[in-house]
């Protein structure tokens, strides 16, 4: 048997709601937190609580300027940020200066980011990549302790882009993408769910940080590798809606030739790929404006070494 | 037996989507009318479908300045607009203009209204008030002839308030109000039953012109009394969202001393009236503003006579 990789020791943690204002389970939680952080605290590292988007929040939109959590790149970060620039760039770098700076050693060690969706997603946990091995870890640990069934794990890093969200200014991160959950609404069982999530993944870090060894495994993810948008008419504007036989099924199989999209003329319009796909993010209201109607995933088993903390 | 009352047949109906500019079954809807009305047409009576906000339509959201389905009364209709009102006392005039005078023999005979909710309110048919005899029998029909299912009445005009709604603009109206469908989002699911009911509303007053006698019938309606805020703290945001004992359950009896609220601190919050109501728009995204989390009903059964097309 192999060593298990050695990792530091996490110190800081920061947890973030409201990247997105009008996703309401991390705003509502990390307002209570604010108030009474007890139940973030552990003995071997300091969690903070803070609200991604503030005047998004104010405003229940999902943002003011642009969006958040696509500005976390070298060119929005990287620039002395003026009264002149959109809200989100000014943000963005006070973030990274808080948390960050992005890639350097004085970096927080860990940042969730708490996220709610439109589609059926489930209590999905959204990583960059495999190779985020800490990551990767506290995820099997949530999907063998949690208490909250059906967490897919969902690489969010499309191939050959940058990491530009804003869990990525610490070392390493993990988004939770609850749904689902209309925009602008708190549902008492996304917030619980959310609740227990967080608590299992501080007491991984906990354990992680007391020494414990977490021995290798094999586990199931989904990547993120095509954009479907709607049909659209000539103008831009959407032809179809999502075929109801597809409507709510993320994570199940689509295979080629099932209904996808349903015209205004009552057609059905079928997926025209030759491979199975597993779609996610179907029918989320944020993306109509980013032309994505869902996204296409492949499914695979991930092997990730053990892993202990170094000394 | 006594005799039917007699009413003027409909000449001009008019149906507006997108009141609300993120209520997506009725902005693709009537967007879609307006390239291809067939499917609006009888023989006895024009259709004339036509988007309520378009510039909250444009940008996705329920309204620019003020809330366009509350602008309605003389207050708004009565003064002379200027471009420095507000967009939404600029467009009531418009409406009015095209499809009143609100009140006058000159309006439109009948209007519908598209509206969808976050709340679980099925396929609701909203009714100023059960004197409205016309809007009445329709929903009979509606309930007894419709493929859709679950299509509870429910009166909106709350006592002593006046009707300031779009469709109060004409003689007689009937606004849907489909849930639970996200704002910014369209489902199949939700649309396929917004058309099913428009088809058989429409279907009403073709046979009503055409002379049919529609019987006296007694139906069950709810009646809205009151509305219930979320428990806030002292700075007005909210403490506690609603119980998941409560969520989704509109229409469903809640018994004084039922769970309502859920707090942050995770403590039960109890009815406090001592009646059973009937609870309707149980976490409606938009009402968080208006400081609603849900409005108590009570339920009745209504009588009304026959109806026939006066000669």
């Amino acid at each position: 048997m192999s060593h298990p990789q050695y990792l530091p020791s996490l110190r800081r943690v920061a947890v973030c709601g409201g990247t997105h204002g009008n996703e309401m389970s991390g705003v509502y939680l990390v307002k209570h937190w604010l108030q009474d952080p007890s139940e973030l605290q552990r003995s071997t590292f300091q969690v903070t609580p803070f609200v991604g988007n503030p005047r998004a929040v104010e405003q229940c939109v999902r943002y003011i300027g642009r969006d958040l959590n696509r500005t976390f790149a070298p060119a929005f970060l990287n620039t002395k940020a003026s009264d002149s620039d959109l809200y989100e760039i000014q943000r963005a770098q006070e973030i990274n200066q808080i948390f960050g700076p992005k890639g350097s050693s004085q970096a927080y060690d860990f940042m969730f980011d708490l996220h709610n969706t439109t589609a059926n997603m489930g209590s999905c946990l959204l990583v960059n990549s495999e190779s985020n091995l800490l990551s990767m870890h506290m995820c099997n640990y949530i999907q063998k302790h949690c208490t909250v069934r059906h967490c897919p794990i969902l690489f969010c890093q499309p191939p050959g882009e940058e990491a530009n969200f804003t869990m990525s200014v610490a070392k390493n991160g993990l988004a939770l993408e609850l749904g689902p959950q209309p925009q602008g609404v708190a549902r008492a069982d996304q917030l619980a769910k959310m609740r227990s999530i967080m608590a299992c993944a501080l007491d991984f870090i906990e354990l992680f940080n007391k020494g414990t060894l977490f021995p290798a495994f094999e586990i199931e993810a989904y990547k993120v590798v095509r954009r479907t948008d709607f049909p659209r008419y000539p103008n831009g504007e959407i032809s179809a809606v999502i075929h109801p036989n597809l409507q709510d099924k993320d994570f199940q199989p689509l295979k080629p030739g099932d209904p996808v999209f349903q015209t205004f003329d009552g057609e059905d319009i079928l997926d025209d790929s030759d491979d199975t796909f597993f779609p996610v993010f179907i029918n989320e209201a944020a993306y109509y404006e980013k032309k994505t109607a869902f996204c296409k995933t492949k499914k695979g088993t991930f092997a990730q070494p053990a892993i202990q903390k170094g000394f």
